[in-house]
């Protein structure tokens, strides 16, 4: 297999967009992404969406937006694996540049969750659930993380402080970011005084509903270094799965999809947990980074929380976690959120975060972790630096 | 890139299926083309889908089917471009073994249509166009291929015997398919004489909404050589998009995209249209097999019309095209048509079609077209019997 690099990245402005359309918000990031990599053409693109359907009306999108973005023809796939959607369109398009198909392949992401009203998209959300055995019985996702978080608290003793603390984190990080949805700091009390969602979720502990868009340039290293620019390389893809019935769980305090996605990814890239300089993870809800950050080895069962209060996972703390601002303060536009994942280790590395969120470290290696609804699915990829 | 070959298939009995949900209906299908296959596992998974939110409120459908096939935790990714859905799949799962990232991988397709009404199946399916120019003002799928035929018609002399007989024959073949939702023959007259949905569309003119799920299982030529059954390779593969609104088009006679995945996959392969042997097409309405033949070049514009009454498409003539039925009496489970079409062919090359469809020429050469919406993507493969 050859090679993977990214070489560009391009996002639009998240947030609540009123004034342009599904297909606006993806021409933006896309657009950008080429212009910033330099290539002259794409042979492809693999594009991440949750639900066009369910949200906006609208499936068949690959073709609609390689249209959009002047590209008529263009070979196009959309994939979806609910929240983990823009993830995997990282890895489709990485397997097809390795396997000699394409040099240069475009990986993005798209949600457009606003034109709807919150019923509604609480309800299309709630299709990354079981329909059959969940949703159809009233389970939406807050109340879903809600009870994994409960049983995290009484088997581990986790406080509402340390839930608190990555919402003040991922916020501070947030608040140098320029395309982030909530871009403003926020204090412990002001997370624990939030207004409840979910018993023990209040507010300022979930993700919010955005408009978003995300894309990435991935191509051979060979043609990455010939456009003379910071390029990184993806040394580790993997993709993991697990039943999205929170009932047919053995243990509802860990993610095994994230567990297996990140052996998976560790084992491809021979780096172990420890090589892992900083990460960024999904936390659609708080409890989910704790939890996430638990499953991927980073800290022993229940020891998370600590070091979360502890300050290791800040921007100048042992591990930096979720420097980009996270779900939580950047938006969480379902589709584009693993694309954006990568766009931030990839700004890191290269050294073009911008502001004081850029790391002083000068990292080498860093992961992200996209995970699908309630942890149905999880894709990694662990990125080094040229 | 290493050569990949088609080693079993399995599909659940298409139609209107009650007592079974989405993820029985695909657990059905996959689990019989494992079994028929031969292989202990599968390495990875792609499932093809257009709208499981829009017709079960369920996305997140890889990580629930693999689930539900018996692999938790299995690499799973669902893939989209409407009624194109199930092609891309195996173009998928074709790239993932071709890249040497995975040995054996399962290409399926699901959709289960029969869930919402009539209205709501329409909107559903309505997705594949463009929502804010032609779904919002009303248009529906008859619609926009009625105004395709018109067109047609008019610059062609395109006859109502020319599309009375493309359903006669597809009925014909396809009362030779045991799974066929529609396994009877129609006359010229019943065709011609059935409801009117959309001028000059009779109902017998449209292919069904339908339940159903068709998996095939693709692996190494080491693998299949080592499986000691018939098999055959995939010597070409293609995916091309169009503009999906019709008024962008720059002529409704043509499908511009079936035009570029043919040739995508002709240059490929190294083969040219004269040395293809027969070929399963979207025939979505009867119209789309006609235009579909000249756009791949099998006929020049305005021909295909007059081979057709002449006899040359049916099982015994010069070209046959749609032997297992088409969509048109075997059913279009949108997600799954593709992955079928690929069966059939599967089916023809190693002397396993069943009853009297199975071709007396002992073909080696094959080609499916499967189409997304009114012609915004299609995709292609050529297949060679080993």
């Amino acid at each position: 297999m050859r090679t993977v690099c990214i070489v560009g990245v391009g996002m639009s402005q998240w947030g609540e967009v009123w004034k342009q359309s599904l297909r606006d918000i993806h021409t933006d990031a896309a657009l950008k992404a080429i212009k910033n990599s330099g290539v002259d053409h794409i042979d492809s693109m693999y594009v991440g969406c949750m639900s066009g359907g369910m949200f906006v009306g609208q499936e068949h999108l690959a073709s609609l937006l390689t249209d959009y973005m002047g590209m008529r023809g263009l070979p196009a796939t959309r994939v979806e694996s609910a929240c983990a959607s823009g993830g995997l369109a990282v890895r489709s398009a990485y397997i097809e540049v390795a396997s000699g198909i394409s040099d240069i392949v475009m990986a993005s992401g798209v949600e457009k969750m606003t034109d709807v009203d919150g019923d509604e998209a609480t309800y299309a959300l709630a299709a990354a659930a079981d329909q059959e055995f969940e949703v159809f019985h009233g389970a939406t996702f807050p109340g879903l993380y809600a009870m994994m978080a409960h049983v995290h608290i009484a088997k581990y003793g986790t406080t509402r402080e340390m839930l608190s603390a990555i919402s003040v984190k991922n916020h501070n990080n947030g608040s140098m970011n320029p395309v982030a949805q909530y871009p403003f700091k926020v204090t412990m009390d002001q997370v624990a005084n939030s207004v409840m969602v979910a018993d023990p979720l209040h507010i300022l502990d979930c993700s919010p509903i955005t408009d978003g868009a995300a894309a990435a340039i991935l191509c051979t290293e060979e043609i990455a270094k010939s456009l003379g620019k910071p390029y990184v390389k993806i040394i580790g893809t993997s993709v993991g799965t697990d039943t999205i019935q929170l009932a047919q769980r053995a243990d509802l305090t860990t993610i095994k999809a994230a567990t297996i996605a990140a052996n998976g990814a560790f084992k491809m890239a021979g780096k172990t947990i420890n090589d892992i300089e900083f990460c960024e993870v999904h936390d659609c809800f708080t409890i989910a980074e704790l939890m996430v950050l638990e499953s991927i080895g980073k800290y022993k069962p229940g020891k998370a929380g600590e070091a979360i209060l502890a300050g290791e996972t800040a921007l100048d703390g042992a591990f930096p976690v979720n420097t980009s601002g996270g779900l939580k303060s950047k938006g969480h536009p379902v589709g584009a959120t693993g694309v954006a994942q990568v766009i931030e280790v990839y700004k890191q590395l290269t050294g073009q975060a911008e502001g004081d969120r850029q790391l002083k470290s000068s990292p080498k290696i860093g992961m992200t972790q996209n995970m699908g609804g309630s942890g149905g699915s999880s894709v990694v990829h662990i990125m080094e630096v040229a």
